[in-house]
């Protein structure tokens, strides 16, 4: 089953909208606190190039920690898997995204996965090129590529508000150096890790990306292998073990699909071999994922049967 | 692509077996010392009936965590989502399956999933009868019914032994008997637990029950709903987040299918809509998950493309 | 400097008083919920035999935690030191009384002292004896003798109270039997420490024994050396260290003498080398300490330079 | 009970010193790894000025971790108890000195005590001053009139190794500054408290600073009050408590005495109102603690009777 029409979406999207009082914006990101807590949109991008939306798709919204599977994209085509997950681990956890006691307590001292903090910085990390501004500039290239969005960049007030606020980062950053997973300039790595956590889309652009996910890597119109296969398949093995921080199980039994979200209130979501979806709703729950976005991918799910299990 | 021969598969179980070397049988639960390190042995269950097999599948093998999904589904079916999940959790965790760390430090006191001991014990205290004797005997109906072997039954030396030796088990149970998840006397629950891991089953066994979850609950031949549709689906959320211990989010990527394994050397694997997986391998790896089993898995999930991400 | 009179230590619990407004009595032992929550009694017992006192000093307590001392005394005149502290730690923690998590992580998995609840299950388990009735008589025999109250008991309700409602302690020893701290029935300990917990006394007697460490283990009146010298040492370092809860560091601050309190509100102190103190205040802080007991010994701490350090 | 002369002290030194092969050189601020792994020094301060030595006492060593008692002091001073208490707390813990878990896990967030590195960064933060030299040359002043010795100072190379190397403090630190326990710049701190650790003295400086101690803060020789009373006692309180790492329970059993140490090999011991003690052993049992100068003191604690307990 499909959706088949705009106003059947936006029926559901009135609907989850409802939820969005019970979520709140976070402010521990000052240049995020002024996002509309009731706004919520979505796009579903099909693999023929039709796109269906409902609520203001054209609103900017920041990556965030929906960054992370897009960097571990690239970490894995620059490095290949075995260096990549000799420095990260690939179990998820219970523990919230932004822990450092699980680092102190495991032998080695590795981050157990790229969606939690620790590991997304590892992962960043890894990205090659001689400068963070060559390093930058490749992860928005082939973020670009992805979403066929040539114009994309980063908004630099949200970067630099994270930059100034993101002493948990650096100390994880440092945590990591002093067990040699890291060995750059720290500084240099928030600046790297703050861009790309403010790499600015709308859901369109989001639905798109994730319906290269979906298609195993593919471009949806031209066919083009964007991503390998293999690493298109482990990033999806990651949305759905942890990429709702720590509400992941619960949405795998709910939803049942690959989706990553940040707490800027955006989730991309990949239905496998059938289509991609972008949500942009910036009430959080508790866990700080978007509360209406949930809701309405619970309802999606049902309606379509979405679930991969 | 599917296995297409007999021999085909015996190979496969052949290049596997080199593996056994670097494992080591369980010894903790003393009536599992004598288990042969070196075997190997699997079956395939297909929906029209057919079955491949390869290695001494008639050997009998004890379910031990692999039951923990098996009481699960009982315990949905008997108690409705909403109970179970008010009590046990639905996150995949970092921690050993016998952690219980974790349960103190998270508020409310729950145990994160049904997968780790503490979730297991929780949810088998939720499986209704009278009587230890009614509870275990509804659980291994339930289990013939799946298996389609009327006469399967539990290994009474194996439960003995496991009953007098499982006091971290007791432990996890006091706490949550404090923590008010489970309110029956621990000594039952620990008679109707060790029985349920002690029940003994051969590979062609443990292949049908696999092809019920593949096929979303339905018998693989009188295509009756053995398991509601989602019960069997949140079944098998569980085998993909948490089912191989803390090496889950490894297999997800490597093998990525649902599947349960067990101390005993078990592992019972889903593959979605296609078949079901029946291995014996007693020799472990440091996480507890057969190490030839797992071997195997990853050499067939690339042969024969099973990972769903 | 030293009380002069009486008026004097009743002028200290009249200002003490005024903070069982600010505690709560304990309520998660049935038996403990009775008590009168504004009522705060005290007794200073010298080497002389002189006992001053104020409030109503007839009243009875059960020992509850302040019994982890004794019987670490008994245990280490029954046993010796080389042979407790090879089973229990030294070391204190900042951990609450009744945590687990700290045994998992720790390598080997000992208790980290004999103040908190797992290391004092530990201790008790080492009392000599055939029987737990027997044990239960030698402990009671050897605070009889500390006392001088050769007709003190224990409190039946408040034991069989416990009794039913300890499974966080039978959490612990079960977990203790697994890594081979006990050995013994678990039942069995249960009865001997809940026993234990609940032996009566009131101020008077406290105070007569808090003067035995005062005294370095002589009889404050016969000076018949009651405890060896060694061992009322040792259970002073731990009574500083650890003796009330996980506000010791501050107790040592802010009052600097050996101190061990439990959660019906008693606290037994030594002065070293000049009195003993005995205290009872019901009402609870968050920590489990007799908050107007702390109040009392911080105000007599500064007007008689009671402090060691 | 005293030491009568050099001879017998000469001879204790020559007992202890058997134990210096069990112990290792701290090795991970590289310039520490140079220190000569035999040797053992010990001084003795008395109130008179007599002072008693063995070994080669005129040999440096940096302060490192002792130099948190002495911070802590200043603070103190500088700031009052309550500010102090308000952003550190006083409890002992179970974990080692570097440990980041517990305040992660703690509520409110706040480092344990002085005496882990996490307290003892945030203590030094509290040190009044315009800048970094400012502050640094306020307590380098401070040591100077505690030790007599107006012309000690630093050690420029080990400091800079530490700066070098000192990750996981910057880690800390920055975990401190998210929670606002400290808000300088952390490059500052880091270079203040790398300074702070390298300061340099022999163990007859030690002594005499232990000596001011055991005087409740006066100057042995002229009798000024150098430390307020009730902040020596609050120093001495910690030294006892948590002086020597997650091995001060141990200590407090075994000695008894006020004593802190530093991965450097030395020990500065306080024994109430008698004397100070300085010690200097660079190799180092498995806790951090000089090997063979914990030998020398607990043969001293039962021939001298030093124990406070």
């Amino acid at each position: 089953m499909q959706c088949r029409s705009v106003n059947e979406l936006q029926k559901l999207v009135d609907d989850a909208k409802k939820y969005t009082s019970t979520g709140k914006v976070a402010d521990y990101i000052p240049a995020l606190k002024n996002a509309n807590k009731d706004s919520l949109s979505i796009a579903l991008f099909y693999p023929n190039g039709n796109c269906y939306s409902a609520g203001d798709v054209t609103e900017n919204l920041t990556l965030q920690s929906i960054s992370k599977v897009l960097a571990l994209a690239l970490a894995l085509m620059d490095r290949g898997q075995e260096y990549v997950f000799d420095r990260v681990g690939q179990e998820p956890t219970g523990d919230p995204f932004n822990s450092i006691a699980k680092l102190e307590t495991s032998v080695p001292s590795k981050p157990l996965n790229p969606m939690i903090n620790a590991g997304a910085l590892a992962v960043t990390h890894m990205i090659k090129g001689d400068s963070v501004e060559e390093r930058f500039e490749r992860l928005v290239k082939f973020i670009r590529r992805l979403s066929g969005n040539i114009s994309l960049g980063y908004n630099k007030d949200v970067a630099m508000s994270e930059f100034k606020t993101t002493d948990l980062n650096r100390s994880l950053c440092y945590f990591l150096k002093q067990h040699h997973i890291i060995n750059e300039d720290v500084e240099q790595l928030m600046d790297l890790y703050t861009k790309q956590c403010s790499i600015e889309m709308n859901c369109l652009d989001l639905a798109r990306i994730g319906c290269v996910f979906a298609l195993d890597g593919k471009d949806p119109i031209s066919e083009e292998q964007l991503i390998p296969h293999h690493v298109a398949r482990i990033c999806k093995t990651f949305m759905v073990t942890c990429g709702m921080y720590n509400a992941s199980g619960e949405f795998a039994i709910k939803v049942g699909i690959p989706a990553k979200s940040g707490v800027s209130g955006g989730i991309m979501g990949a239905v496998p071999g059938r289509f991609g979806i972008g949500i942009y709703g910036p009430a959080l729950d508790e866990k700080g994922n978007s509360v209406a976005g949930i809701e309405l991918l619970k309802m999606m799910s049902e309606k379509y049967s979405l679930s991969m299990f």
